[in-house]
């Protein structure tokens, strides 16, 4: 069953309105937002990706019109739809070519598909862009008149936003910037993409844990062994969870993410120059609500201010994003609204 | 005396007719360009750094008037000048903050001081970002949708125009390529600007000279030894023209150039992802005119082919720049015409 849940009423919204649909390899989000980019109703759907494409962009164009219905509104009332998609894509044909979490889905134009089943133009995106709009749009980056966002989890991604518009680059691999290298070595640490040196090689989920059973085999004294022959799982939040609880390894192994993510930052900066850097995504070791959060982010920024040149030193702004899971939806629609107001 | 040549006649241009100053550490060079970026006239005239900001401001206005009378036009014939500078800038605000070849030259108002003396609105570039456009607008990149141009010298500057539009950076500080890292160590190479593991501390014309050093005490055999006995200067030209006389050490150097280079230039598609990637400067080892040059331009292909996705180890294009010594002046005067047309 799809779960619904409503934000804003709608006498408190302002017209027009905007639908955003962020698929990914487990749900699919679909959210009404109106002209300020708040949520009047939301609902999450399953991908049910061995069920193919056509059979998802159904589902997803039948919830764009739900969604719309459900918050007393009539199609007309929303001129455009927005989508992300995560994984390798070609934007202008509105083509996904081959998502590595969408197992069997090639070469699908998903934007016609669901503009077929919604009867709305659809605005296409990366999945990490239109989180990035979100963010720039309504999140903590909704000061800043230009942004990069990094989403931290199994991979790194990202989205650049100058003045209103994602820089998607000329074949849609704009913002991969988990594949900056940060080490030009051949014996650098292996990608996931399976080329060497990359940030993600380095901050990447798997790479935080292979870093620690790196330095666990190495026979360095933590808590997280106790947990691990406890039969916990070895993971970022596990590592989280015992630096909170005062383990020193633990802690030492989230700071090193952090210096990494710091050198990352700086060539992003000596090449967008944004006015601000976000941080997104299930891995920020607990975010603004936790000790250890903080002193992630403390640390990526002085990483960030002992690299940099002295301007972007003290004038870039370094923060987590604030929309969670909702960033991708509400960018979509955002990216949607964008091109609505352009036209 | 400033030098003048006269490129194409008034009456094969079209019009409207732009100016472009580039002002360097040690030559402001001055050109009338029409509609098309062809050019009628040029000149050159010594800086004089000594001479201070207001006295060169005077000279620049003067040969803006000078260029186009000499072309038999009016002044109402231009609408706009384009104005491109090194260093440090705040860009909005038409200000060079600190340049380090303009030694005096501090926190200088020069949109609005060559705008008082040429009588024209003033659009105001980093010379790098200049040179870019220029490439952009009727170089080799003349048939891309986006680029990245590289300079390679002492320094690594750097353009990136999306779209007609140059990406200056929140800061002013886009497109610094050349401090894009590429080693996060602290024992990685020094750049020139104190940091660690830059990209212009690997393949900057300093840089060059002293992995060069490094490989002639450690003992490698190489007719750049006799050269420099007999009082050549150990420059990035000498090992171009050893490595064309046969030198192996010598393209050995010059190859690991390239390489390093390839390294910068993926972080860059990963990041920017545009359709091209130009390489321009003094230090292009001979550029495509010369067998060193094109093995060099070849290595770095090979290096981006090896490191980056298939999509854009395919399909992005990589090539020297074109335009020469003119690009800065050319992209100037683009730019004053992207903004005119643009209003």
């Amino acid at each position: 069953m799809p779960t619904s849940r409503v934000r804003i009423q709608l006498a408190e919204a302002r017209p027009p309105f905007f639908v955003g649909v962020d698929l990914g390899g487990t749900n699919i989000k679909v959210g009404l937002v109106d002209d300020d980019g708040r949520t009047l109703v939301f609902k999450t759907l399953r991908t049910e990706v061995k069920k193919g494409p056509e059979d998802a962009a159904a589902r997803m164009g039948k919830a764009v019109l739900e969604v719309i219905d459900e918050a007393g509104l009539t199609p007309d009332a929303v001129p455009a739809v927005g989508l992300g998609t995560p994984g390798t894509m070609d934007i202008p044909a509105g083509m996904m070519l081959e998502p590595p979490n969408l197992s069997g889905w090639r070469n699908v134009p998903i934007r016609a598909m669901l503009s077929r089943h919604c009867g709305k133009p659809v605005t296409f995106a990366n999945d990490a862009g239109a989180a990035a709009f979100g963010e720039y749009w309504c999140g903590s980056g909704r000061h800043l008149q230009s942004l990069v966002l990094l989403t931290l989890g199994t991979g790194i991604g990202g989205g650049i936003i100058i003045d209103n518009l994602s820089i998607d680059g000329h074949h849609s691999h704009g913002a991969e910037v988990g594949h900056i290298i940060i080490d030009y070595r051949e014996t650098a640490r292996l990608c996931s993409c399976g080329a060497t040196g990359h940030l993600e090689g380095y901050v990447g989920a798997p790479a935080v844990v292979r870093r620690t059973q790196e330095a666990l085999a190495d026979g360095r004294q933590s808590s997280i062994t106790a947990q691990l022959d406890a039969g916990a799982k070895l993971t970022p939040r596990l590592l989280a969870e015992q630096a909170e609880a005062g383990d020193a390894l633990a802690l030492e192994l989230i700071l090193d993410t952090a210096c990494f993510l710091g050198v990352g930052i700086v060539s992003l900066l000596n090449t967008i120059d944004p006015e601000g850097v976000v941080l997104g995504g299930a891995m920020t070791f607990g975010g603004s609500a936790s000790g250890v959060g903080r002193q992630f982010l403390d640390r990526i920024r002085q990483e960030v201010r002992a690299r940099a040149f002295p301007v972007l030193a003290e004038q870039t702004v370094i923060d987590f994003a604030s929309l969670g899971g909702d960033a991708g939806y509400i960018g979509a629609a955002g990216l949607a609204r964008a091109s609505y107001h352009r036209s």
